[in-house]
């Protein structure tokens, strides 16, 4: 059975997040349900992060074990046709080795938080980022996000609910960027890690925001973070902001394959 | 009665155009609706430029003629708790002379049409940009752009049942930019000028995607511009790619009063 690599983009709107669960919308059903329609007897598809009800993605990549060889192109193709009307794409696809698996091989994860302030309500990026009403200091929640870079005990900024063997991770990149809107201005945290714990990149932008309103100096991300305590975190972003933009692997499972240009 | 000027970000889609239509839902009449919340008897209201249904704004300037003196900053708060939940905003208000009007003073209108090149659906910007499936060669449609700008009869690029005086426009600006996407492309076209015809724009951009398809050669732009017939128009560009990002006035209505930073 050839094993193929998919790259995926969805709005995470519809979905009650990506794992499949009887009864409620998921994106991994509806990848399924799509895959369905080429094959019977698909197996279950395993993906790189299991996304939260809400959160987007831009770079999920999952794989599939499909019974007859196709052109990846044509298998794209085909998918993104029985994936309609659901806001989810397939933007590359590659057939694999059998030693591939998105979720055990990657050796990295990427996020993006959109965060918007600006007194109106959203309009165009509504459902799209977090609508902030008051200023921020964007200079402050760059400095206090240099304190959780490299390897910590991230049990404060870490859902009761994970399950995760281990609290503690290492942080390659928390970076903050600025960009002027027509009305407001964009803020976006670009993380990444080998991996991430329950609600860890919603729970370090609920916090950097506390810095960025002046409710919190940017050394109390380090104080946060020391504690080790669920109760120090800040509020827990809500999920409209959040992108899967990337994952990484040993080597490029797309370099043979498929990708929009 | 104090005259306020307005500047409006709005998501067509729900609408069918900016101008109060009995029945049907308008942005006029959601704005009018919501500045009715704070006074009786509210005049109709008049904007820059009256955009067609599923067109999008960034900033529209409308204004309106109120009978209470309001801090613009408490005006342009009010309203946008009334147009909840809308896909409405007011990201400027100032108090302007009688002798402002939106319409008849402004000096100059621009656009923005984003069209995203690329074989998947569009997930994120569905609604919001046109997605064309195959490949465009980009240098040639900003060389056909160029043979726009200028003083042209623009019978081509107007729709039959337009009502302006006459077809003759001065295009400030017809540029092209491209942006890479994370899966595939975007390509923007810029347009400036004084004031546009029906449907101008989007025959504009609907007739660039044939030379960058490769349909017709960049020359081919001008020789339907010197045709001055409707039937040499290539196709019309959809809606929801088309965005009116400003007006110009001899001076900035909102200089002195407020606006999203």
């Amino acid at each position: 059975m050839p094993r193929y690599a998919f790259r995926i983009e969805y709005d995470g709107r519809p979905f009650k997040g990506w794992q499949r669960q009887a009864e409620l919308p998921s994106v991994q059903g509806t990848v399924e349900a799509a895959l369905a329609r080429l094959e019977k007897d698909i197996p279950s598809i395993a993906a790189a992060g299991r996304t939260d009800t809400g959160v987007h993605a831009l770079g999920q990549v999952a794989h599939a074990d499909l019974q007859r060889a196709w052109e990846p192109f044509r298998l794209a193709e085909a998918l993104n046709y029985h994936l309609k009307p659901a806001p989810v794409a397939i933007t590359a696809c590659a057939e694999v080795t059998e030693a591939f698996h998105a979720r055990f091989e990657a050796t990295w994860r990427s996020y993006t938080y959109r965060m918007i302030s600006r007194r109106a309500p959203l309009v165009h990026e509504a459902g799209h980022a977090w609508g902030v009403r008051g200023k921020l200091d964007v200079a402050a929640m760059a400095e206090g996000a240099k304190h959780l870079i490299g390897k910590h005990d991230f049990t404060t900024f870490r859902a009761t609910h994970c399950q995760a063997n281990s609290p503690v991770k290492t942080m390659d990149k928390v970076e903050v960027e600025e960009i002027p809107l027509p009305a407001g201005t964009e803020i976006r945290f670009h993380l990444k890690a080998r991996s991430f714990l329950h609600n860890q990149v919603r729970s370090i932008v609920g916090s950097l925001e506390h810095v960025g309103s002046g409710a919190w100096a940017p050394d109390d991300i380090a104080r946060a973070l020391a504690a080790c305590d669920r109760a120090e975190c800040g509020t827990v972003a809500p999920p409209q902001g959040l992108y899967m933009t990337g994952v990484g692997y040993p080597e490029d499972p797309f370099a043979h394959g498929w990708s929009e240009a």
